[in-house]
């Protein structure tokens, strides 16, 4: 996955800064076409005309969709991670894991976010037609784990969780309440199943810090 | 929801008991493509080929895709709520949810299940742009949900949850557990994320009736 600025078009030319703002513009517009109506329903025309650039100039910034499409999992991955960036840092107590469940409550509360977790709709949509978009999506998904592991693992550290709470479980099992939590968001319209499942959890590991 | 069996056609016509078995075929069929391509990449031919049957019949039974797409949740939330009926009328004991969660466990570690929830995928795809079909998946969801939240109840009714435990927001976090684990499995292609999530809250569970 990408983790420093792109400056390249799909051929492997430099791109001017000028060019750098047209591709994230246009990343930018198909990442939010693709949250709303899916990968599949989401034209090139679609992206033309929202981001105001010619189909040559999407053929050569990316090449086939794939290619955009591929540019759209980096961005959601990079914007479903960094808007937690300094809580991933130290998600290593009870108080950082509820202030971390305080920022995913208010984003989806907006009416705007209820169509799931960016990452987990393009997984839903892409992971068999697309292993290497699958791929991409996995390594998001194993920072995040990551970075819930080792939070857990300081706790464990400094004697705030008990032998028989893993930290690899927990971690999975977090990120798993995030996701499903975020499907239910978007059958109900509400994020009551969302915050109920990341209490739960929390709640488990007051209880379990009690001891 | 339609829970008893379908014996109309799309404009209301009584239909014959081989009519019947052709509905049947075809919406089986629809289900099984839209759940490895998703819906909007099925099309109506391809379900043709695959039931063996003209556009005119799929026209007769179900008029517009629109049609077929709400039999084939229909038919989706029957098979995944169906699958777990027996354990589903009594989830209430330890013993009985990880009975649950060994059928979940099963089902999905069959490579051709790893595309997630059938109704998870569905409501992915179509919350935002089906209103009527994201209220049958809802409904659907919901009767997962009383399900559990019944065995909760009837857990605590014999003292076997403390006070603290919510069967509400348990039954919720347990919905959340298999849909988020599903996603993660998509991404996995492998269902360690499925079962550490829900091992970790049958161990929560296990953790407060300990007290």
């Amino acid at each position: 996955m990408a983790t420093a600025p792109v400056v390249e078009s799909a051929s492997g030319q430099r791109l001017t800064r000028k060019g750098q703002q047209t591709y994230r513009r246009i990343v930018s517009e198909a990442a939010a076409l693709m949250y709303e109506r899916g990968v599949a329903s989401t034209r090139i025309e679609d992206v033309q005309t929202a981001a105001g650039v010619s189909a040559s100039q999407i053929y050569y910034y990316f090449g086939e969709k794939d290619g955009l499409v591929r540019a759209v999992i980096d961005h959601q991955c990079e914007s479903v991670l960094g808007v937690h960036t300094p809580l991933l840092a130290n998600l290593d107590s009870v108080e950082a894991l509820e202030a971390w469940r305080d920022v995913i409550l208010s984003i989806h509360r907006d009416g705007r976010n209820q169509q799931g977790c960016p990452m987990g709709r393009l997984t839903s949509e892409l992971s068999r037609s697309a292993p290497e978009a699958r791929a991409d999506l996995l390594a998001g998904f194993n920072r995040w784990e990551e970075a819930l592991r080792d939070g857990l693992r300081a706790m464990r550290a400094r004697g705030e969780l008990p032998d028989r709470v893993d930290p690899e479980s927990f971690a999975l099992a977090l990120l798993a309440a995030v996701q499903g939590g975020l499907v239910l968001t978007q059958a109900r319209r509400d994020t009551v199943a969302l915050e109920a499942s990341l209490n739960t959890l929390i709640d488990c590991l007051r209880g379990h810090a009690d001891h």
